[in-house]
């Protein structure tokens, strides 16, 4: 969809809109039982919205293409997340809820091993603790480089992220790891004549960072990749004219939203507390995100049952949502997460939209078997949102 | 899709691809019973497939657009048709294995019958034999063009080959077929600035393929059209990173195969043959595209039962063929074929991917109508390599 089209037709309205994501909702069935966790759990009021809500099934790149967090949260905030790329360095200094700037260059760290000869043996240097990697940020952390600020700030185990802030600095650059082992590590290159000076900067931290770690083994070394800015976006509020609220307790999704230029609410480290921010904001916006991560948690960790229990937690927290009268509410997610996969995969999410202008369908359950047959049919998720403004009422008639 | 998107994630693995085209496939029901081939045809193995795995329809070039048979497997192979046409000189010279050159150009000819004044009376000259077709091509032969080399070859009935070899030929050229009777042969213009010394070539051509064809009623002219030099695709074992080979008995699908640069194996006229094939050549490969063209042939002629006893017999196939344990595979199609229409048709073509990580669906049936209620949905055929190599995990995620 074109942005342009859909500001073009938006009217002014009250109709509220929440729209749920649940993190890697979709899974796959179990052997044991050929059923999904979607289909193994009880789930009696997201089972309610399906029947009474339209229901399809999203896909957030393309297909057969497996969406990660970034690229399948801005595919459900309306934005094709092909022609809008976030590099994987952005992505990661949103997770960490790092005050990243418009003309930051960030970049994924990971620590590793190399021998005597620099050749790397292990690319995530035996997967360290988070404790230790700590301490070896700390070591990075006093490494300067002429005319720009330096950030080095640890992730988890192995990942810490880069960023380098200052005038005229460009992300087009070429990654350091080489993907292999047996390999030294690549000086990084500027893939555009504007970046030549980031290069030469970043080549003399990996520099000094190798100095400063030769004596870390197993982490002696760091290889750096998915340089990039913070993108610009058209301005999520200003498209849609809904003023737009994010609630998530985990910094990515704060971040994406951000990115977009909702308001991000301040909340708890549980969905009750999600939920208690949505009832407390409900009367000052028209549109809120609301994400629920357990149910990634669960299905990236391999844990069926987790997964299974985690949906119907989601479930039980659904009344209270419902209680606000949302005048649409879309349930769906950013990505599948099977636990038989142990990660992120490619098979469409399952989405029900429930509006009093929702055509009800057939579908009786909220599973992607059910939901594969709903009236929505398979859409891509950057064609979600103007499904729900319609929905809402919030868009005009295209021609006369 | 974007081939540049998925070439970008492809990642090295072990799994094995088959695709198995049974040509013009789909059908329509008969109207005496109400059941299209495919629903009055026994395929337990069919059927079994399209149970444990997903099914869809597959829709090749665009919404009611019949395709032909390159554009078919062009799609299938994961080329939008659209945005990579081949011309039909150029098909036409790979269906009669014609070693076809780049830089060369090609035309489909048809024989035609003129009156005294020399406008059209016939453009198909009655249809004659393949027999008189081969000696009419060996009058025109010995015709000699500066600069360039001159084939003609016989195809079918009515119908040859033209192909010009030599430096600076383009295809960029009208036809001469006016499409109508009543009016002469056109003269070849150029579409373009480049095309001019090819068009002036070609109108020799034709002038003394007119002389030398003069006394030959009812075949005493040509028609020339579809002229088009050979297309540079992107190459299908570099976009996919397979080890990618076609088993085709016809020469068309061996052209096409080659055309996007797989290996195309030496193998017999029958379908036993071309499965032999795929079992002698199992280990070398990680992608085997299989044709099979009796459907299409009994579709075309209209023979409703031989299209069913030609499902039957690949049917009778297909346990050969999961014997060896594909990771992914597909049975589809390149176009329906209803015997009811004798020819080609618009109708989508049922599709089943079976593998380990394809959903189950609701789909008991190999059949169009089966197959429209499957968890693929209706899909470009050009989204379904994407798919294949989804469900081999050769694609690693987008975006983090």
């Amino acid at each position: 969809m074109d942005l342009d089209l859909i500001r073009s037709l938006v009217v002014a309205q009250t109709t509220k809109i929440v729209l749920l994501s649940a993190d890697g909702l979709g899974g796959f069935p179990h052997p044991d039982t050929g059923r999904s966790e979607l289909e193994t759990a009880t789930l009696p009021h997201l089972d309610a919205l399906a029947r009474r809500g339209s229901c399809g099934l999203i896909r957030h790149v393309g297909p057969g293409i497996t969406p990660g967090s970034g690229p399948g949260h801005l595919g459900l905030f309306g934005y094709d997340p092909v022609r809008f790329p976030v590099g994987r360095g952005v992505l990661e200094a949103l997770g960490i809820d790092f005050d990243l700037r418009p003309g930051d260059v960030a970049a994924r760290g990971n620590f590793c091993t190399v021998d005597g000869q620099g050749r790397i043996t292990d690319r995530r240097a035996g997967r360290i603790s988070t404790e230790r990697s700590v301490e070896l940020v700390d070591r990075l952390r006093p490494i300067r480089l002429p005319g720009v600020e330096v950030f080095v700030e640890p992730v988890k185990e192995h990942r810490f992220v880069l960023v380098l802030r200052g005038p005229g600095l460009s992300g087009r650059l070429s990654e350091t790891d080489p993907q292999v082992v047996g390999q030294p590590p690549r000086p990084v290159h500027a893939e555009a004549p504007e970046a030549a000076v980031t290069a030469e900067l970043v080549n003399r931290f990996v520099d000094e960072a190798g100095r400063r770690l030769a004596d870390a083994t197993p982490a002696n070394m760091l290889l750096l990749r998915g340089f990039d800015q913070l993108p610009v976006l058209p301005r999520f509020p200003e498209i849609f004219g809904l003023r737009a609220a994010a609630i998530a307790a985990y910094p990515m999704y704060r971040g994406l939203a951000r990115l977009v230029g909702m308001d991000v609410l301040k909340t708890g480290a549980t969905f009750a507390e999600e939920v208690a921010t949505l009832e407390a904001h409900w009367d000052t916006y028209d549109f809120l995100f609301l994400h629920y991560k357990d149910t990634d948690k669960a299905g990236e960790d391999g844990d069926f049952a987790g997964k299974v229990a985690a949906l119907e937690r989601l479930d039980s927290h659904l009344p209270a949502i419902t209680a606000l009268g949302p005048d649409v509410l879309v349930v769906t997610g950013d990505h599948a997460s099977p636990a038989v996969l142990r990660g992120h995969s490619w098979h469409p999410v399952p989405v029900a939209l429930a509006s009093q202008w929702a055509f009800t369908d057939a579908v009786e359950r909220f599973s992607e078997r059910a939901c594969a047959g709903g009236c929505l049919g398979l859409v891509p998720a950057h064609h979600l949102m103007p499904l729900v403004m319609a929905h809402a009422l919030r868009l005009t008639k295209y021609g006369a």
